[in-house]
């Protein structure tokens, strides 16, 4: 085992992470890293095909953001954001309201994707309580929705082996079922069906819209529920029942914000006026901690009072709007427009799209999911059936460790095997992935048909 | 008003703000800093007194912090932690260890100070679990307690106008008396007491303790809920209670961390073993966005399984561990030593120490309180009856807009003005800071006695 690696599992409790596996797998040790690659200390390199967890987007080390950053640490590093401001935040403010959807004009900060989703349900809670509406405070989550892991946004992400041990300590949200085609809740076929699926949502809305404060979903891709990548007349059906039955609507865009899906925002394929909209990953291009829950003038306005203090929004964070996080999204925001990254992205979408439809031959692979730069693979024993393997962590995890050996990232979810590479990745990188990968799997779907199906 | 803060308002919701205040009274511009000074754009300063929230340790634009940030990223800004590990989370992890009570030898890492304590509750929570003691489950805070804004950080805080309206979306913790010696929940006075105000603590524990998880608190200083500084033999007792009805302890040293108290941490002025210790504000000296929860080998080992999958730690933010948060915390810790920052704090406190008993022959300061580099002044109408302003905010507001008209950051606790500067603060600077809030402190309660009550 690598020296560091030893000092880490000495110290260093994983994220998500069964510490045991550790002793005989341990943590990769990347010194740098330079575009997509991650070098360890030995030189090799890993493709980083999931984007360090879906933040970075223009690829690491990149100049400009560095740049930015330094000068940034040359004026002011952080200064308490109540009562203060500064340039980094108005500017970011401004530059992010003028690219999220028109209706939502106001920002405000804090540190990751969880608290944006904390601040977003928490005012969205007291919108109705200011405007004398208190019986409006139950949430609506999709079930394969995930929000974060602090209390709040754990509440509203849907119920797995990540968070069903935590049920005392959550508050309990509607759920309706998540528009998983592949596995269609109403059993019907995406092609033919008349998006089905959402009536549950409605009926829930219907029925109980007014004591619900909120919807909350991520637009278009479930991530970490397994890449479901669903209908966009779902999106535009969930909004217009939102505004229907006087329900805001929270769109997360952390994971599908800024570029991902082909669009700045996955929000942008619709006409649709979102109330809250969280953001926060890509924002820095992963660089530094950074989060932002944006909303409209009217649910902002509902909170201003010249004498009832219960109107504020009580509630910050130390690091809220820090200077340094603020110049980074700046700066990544800036090459959205210098790279045409956007422009770059159309143009390499037809590899991700027609390298993603090739694995449709191998037997393993049940469903291929895609859109923009992200593509999902879901493995499965028996296709006919769509039966999945006894343990589809086994095999994605055989894939991942498979994966290292060829320089590449492939963090699985469970049974999925997917991509979500920095936009800047180059064409010939990408054909790399792609094409590796379906050796890869190409070898495991042989692998497993040599064994007994009990044994995968 | 000036240019960019009228663009502020336009688009930015800033914390814990009644944002209609701020059409008459708008933020302040802050353009760069440099040890205790905030500069604003037409050259006026303030002392940040308050260390922009009590978290920056060594003065604004610190050129090792600088460094340190500039060298990482120069090699590595950011890589996803689970799988992967780098070299300024491993030597911050042995760092802090080394420092952190014996007892406390795992790390894990996160964003901000709620996302720390929501690590250190739902690993205590699934401790019990994973060891067969599902009952324990229940968590038990004190009244006037902070532990931050998501909703399970809020849940185990002290009700107050932050949080009161949030309380369908909570959890219930026990909650015993704060040790608010000034005002004592027992009714005694603290030099004859026998720690009477810890009895209904120790009752909640004897009854429920098979039913409780962990006991969390501050400890000796209760920050945000008002700077309540507490007897050490209160944090000592607490320790023992928790050990004896087999609950864990939880402080949350957020505030009080990193030499704030003239010891690196609170608990070192006592000699106890809590089961977690939050991190967060100071670490990186206020630079950049970073919490850490550390716990004991015994809990991180009952997480470690072979094959029982629902015995891991499924939490984690995509930032976790960002490998320049990491630089810049390494860096302020090497600062504590270059700099021997703990000597120059003993060195400065008595000045700290007398100045502010100093304000004790003000007729409206009820209480002086301190602690190492922490000082308040608990502000009341009457003395002899401790009888509060009736809208203690209203006099608290007062002294902070002529504290800025001063260079002062005086930003009040609803009747508490208090002192939490960096610790670099140098001796005329804290002499200045000292003497100008007694003056404006005077001149306030020469205001109030010519006044009607009711129009304080």
């Amino acid at each position: 085992m690598n020296n560091m690696a030893r000092r880490d599992l000495r110290h260093i409790w994983h994220p998500y992470t069964q510490m045991e596996d550790c002793r005989e797998f341990p943590p990769v040790f990347i010194e740098r890293a330079k575009g997509l690659k991650l070098y360890d200390d030995k030189g090799n390199f890993y493709y980083d095909t999931i984007s360090s967890w879906w933040c970075n987007v223009h690829g690491h080390n990149h100049p400009k953001i560095k740049r930015a950053i330094r000068k940034q640490l040359d004026s002011l590093e952080h200064v308490l954001f109540a009562g203060f401001t500064h340039r980094p935040a108005v500017l970011l403010a401004e530059r992010i309201t003028s690219v999220a959807p028109r209706n939502l004009g106001k920002v405000f900060f804090s540190d990751n994707g969880s608290t944006s989703v904390e601040c977003a349900l928490k005012m969205s809670f007291q919108y109705w309580r200011n405007t004398g509406r208190k019986d409006k405070k139950k949430f609506v989550a999709l079930d394969r929705g995930y929000h974060g892991d602090t209390v709040g946004a754990m509440s509203v992400s849907g119920v797995s082996a990540f968070n069903a041990i935590f049920r005392d300590l959550m508050f309990r949200p509607f759920r309706a079922p998540a528009p998983y085609c592949y596995r269609c809740p109403a059993g019907k076929e995406r092609g033919s069906c008349s998006l089905e699926c959402i009536n549950p949502l409605e009926a829930i809305l219907r029925k109980n819209g007014s004591g619900i404060a909120a919807l909350i979903l991520e637009p278009l891709v479930m991530a970490a529920g397994g890449m479901i990548i669903y209908p966009k007349e779902y999106l535009v059906k969930a909004a217009s029942l939102a505004k229907k039955y006087n329900v805001h609507l929270i769109v997360d865009e952390v994971a599908t914000g800024f570029g991902r899906t082909g669009e700045m925002f996955a929000c942008d394929y619709v006409n649709i006026e979102p109330d809250f909209m969280c953001l926060s990953k890509g924002i820095t291009s992963g660089y530094l901690p950074l989060g932002l829950t944006l909303t409209s003038d009217a649910i902002y306005d509902a909170f201003r009072h010249a004498s009832d203090r219960t109107r504020t929004f009580y509630h910050g964070h130390t690091y809220t709007a820090n200077p340094v996080s603020c110049a980074a999204a700046l700066a990544a925001l800036d090459i959205f427009r210098e790279e045409d990254t956007l422009g770059r992205v159309r143009d390499i979408m037809p590899i991700m799209r027609s390298g993603l439809e090739d694995f449709r031959d191998i037997s393993i692979v049940g469903d291929v999911r895609h859109i923009g730069m992200i593509g999902a693979l879901e493995l499965v024993r028996d296709r006919g059936t769509k039966e999945e393997f006894p343990d589809g962590r086994k095999i994605g995890l055989e894939i991942y460790k498979a994966g290292l050996k060829r320089s590449l990232i492939l963090r699985p979810l469970g049974n999925i095997i997917y991509f979500f590479p920095p936009l800047s990745v180059r064409k010939i990188e990408l054909r790399y992935i792609l094409e590796t990968t379906r050796s890869l799997i190409m070898s495991a779907s042989r692998h497993c048909k040599g064994r007994r199906p009990e044994a995968i």
